[in-house]
């Protein structure tokens, strides 16, 4: 600890955790006994999308911001869990996390977990349930009595990540270069697609497609055109919005199978902007869910993935008593409104 | 003409056809009465896969081994007619193949089309038909008896190759993925995927696809083991290779009701190796477009696609008299089992 810095806590340890999303990072500062003392936001921090130095100075930038609010300086704190996409190669990507987080010069231990883990965390506060996220990218977790874990989907964009906003995005832009070649049937996609990337011509996508800058947020960006078109009843619209909610489904019945949950009531929380995307989706969604699983409690995550980052870091260091966990719920909700309203990663 | 060169030909005039595939690229030189003179052959043409370099190195290479075994100078060539694939994104990659083209140093005037109109000229010697390729990528293309022309699929591998064996490889590489974390059925393309790739784990297979060394070849190479899995039996990937067949079925549909041609008598002349994957693909493939077209004369394409190269230059020329399209006829016999046994891109 520097000389002279103030220090509130004295010698009291703490954790942070992080949330380090596609389109913004944050960070809460934490106590051993469930205190939430802090937060910091910062840009996104998947390096995949931004590179390192970017996710590195995000990480950095939110964590600092955090101790600085929590009065707490980066010596006192114990862990520092990072949630992350992408993180679902591991050994590649736990790598080049390794040298991201060294590079921000905080000095602090830290574990990084993949991005569905801190959506359960949040979803469940670490206990038997399952979390499932469809953003960007798609993936569900979960965890049964026996502490059995299984994770399904989120393979990302090659692999897996069927009913995914990017999958859904690119499924409709398919379907309007059919409807344009005459392969498929005509659809409100094709006028959609002419304006939303602005072309003088449908044949111009194909450049724009393989500028070279064209990235998975782009391709994104296109699933809220499908599901606007699909909310204004065009059926290949609808059907890749279906299509996509038996997708997001399927993850969730496979990661229930696996552990052996189907008689079980348990939490299912929800967590990314496609389940936000009208009811065609949630209703089939749920539809397919309780088909296997019709005790599952589904719902909105309780808490956002960064609260889940500071759970299953107390997890992680053993101090997840139920104590704790309440404690940590009974802090969470004030601040929760104060970092939907700041725009950040939840 | 430089001084002393020996000019055989006089001053007769020629033109080079030139298939620049994916796999290889093949030139062929002809005169306008369409005797064919000479050949040349050299690597990969498609700047996608090997960049600009080595595409115009390709390219001047297999054109001058043309022109010197016909024993012809540049300066008496009066047309170049290049096919490739991946034309289909036509302001971004004609001005690439422009600069191609001129760094070649030739000093011939050239044309480039996509690789599926030489295809198709080569089915049909520039007659009404079809014709369709199911290589790497997958497209479908033909003219009416009025001269109309249509294209469909082609618009690569993001927004439509559906049923290629990029997409074959990848349907397959998906359900091992599936297989692995219990959303779809059990399936040889798991163990095929960790023999295919050496990898330890099936989890080791995110981190080969991230790799950034993971090209459209290396997905398309798994094409091979979805369509061995099919032969033998396993459900999963006979799944896939009917989908395919059926996709690629729909290109040629589009074409044919585009251009009017359900009941007409043309030839639908077959390319690419996705074709020689069994009979599954084929007899699928074939059912569902006599459903719509009874009377088309399917089968593999009378001629590769570069004599369809040459046979389309000389369309252009205004020379392709029913003569000449028999005298193109005559010459490519012979020297098709020559291109054949030198591994050419045919």
């Amino acid at each position: 600890m520097s000389e002279g810095t103030v220090q509130p806590y004295g010698e009291r340890a703490f954790l942070v955790g992080l949330d380090g999303g596609a389109t913004g990072t944050a960070a809460l500062v934490g106590d051993l006994e469930g205190h939430i003392l802090g937060w910091g936001t910062a840009g996104p921090a998947n390096y995949h999308t931004v590179g390192r130095e970017a996710s590195s100075r995000a990480v950095g930038e939110a964590v600092r911001q955090a101790l600085r609010s929590a009065r707490v300086s980066p010596e006192q704190v114990r862990l520092l869990l990072v949630g992350v996409a992408g993180l679902d190669h591991p050994r590649q990507d736990g790598q080049a996390y390794q040298e991201i987080l060294e590079a921000t010069g905080l000095g602090i231990p830290f574990q990084v977990v993949g991005d569905v883990v801190i959506a359960w965390a949040g979803a469940t506060l670490v206990l038997p349930g399952l979390g499932v996220i469809a953003g960007t990218g798609c993936s569900a977790y979960g965890m049964n009595r026996r502490g059995e874990t299984w994770k399904a989907g989120g393979w990302d964009y090659l692999l897996a990540d069927e009913g995914s906003a990017y999958w859904i995005g690119l499924e409709g832009l398919r379907a309007a270069m059919r409807a344009y070649d005459g392969r498929g049937e005509p659809t409100a996609l094709l006028a959609a697609m002419v304006r939303h990337y602005r072309l003088a011509d449908p044949l111009d996508m194909v450049q724009v497609a393989y500028s070279g800058h064209f990235h998975k947020a782009e391709v994104a960006a296109f699933a809220q055109e499908v599901t606007r078109s699909a909310g204004e009843g065009d059926p290949v619209a609808r059907q890749i919005v279906v299509r996509a909610a038996e997708e997001v489904a399927r993850m969730v019945v496979a990661v229930i199978r696996k552990l052996q949950m189907e008689e079980e009531r348990f939490p299912l929380g929800l967590s990314g902007g496609v389940f936000r995307s009208g009811d065609l989706f949630l209703s089939r969604f749920m539809e397919v869910v309780r088909q296997v699983a019709p005790q599952a409690q589904i719902g909105p995550a309780r808490y956002p993935p960064v609260v889940g980052a500071l759970l299953y870091g107390l997890h992680l260091l053993g101090r997840l008593t139920p104590e704790v966990r309440e404690a940590v719920a009974a802090n969470t909700a004030g601040l929760l409104e104060l970092l939907r309203w700041k725009g950040a990663a939840l």
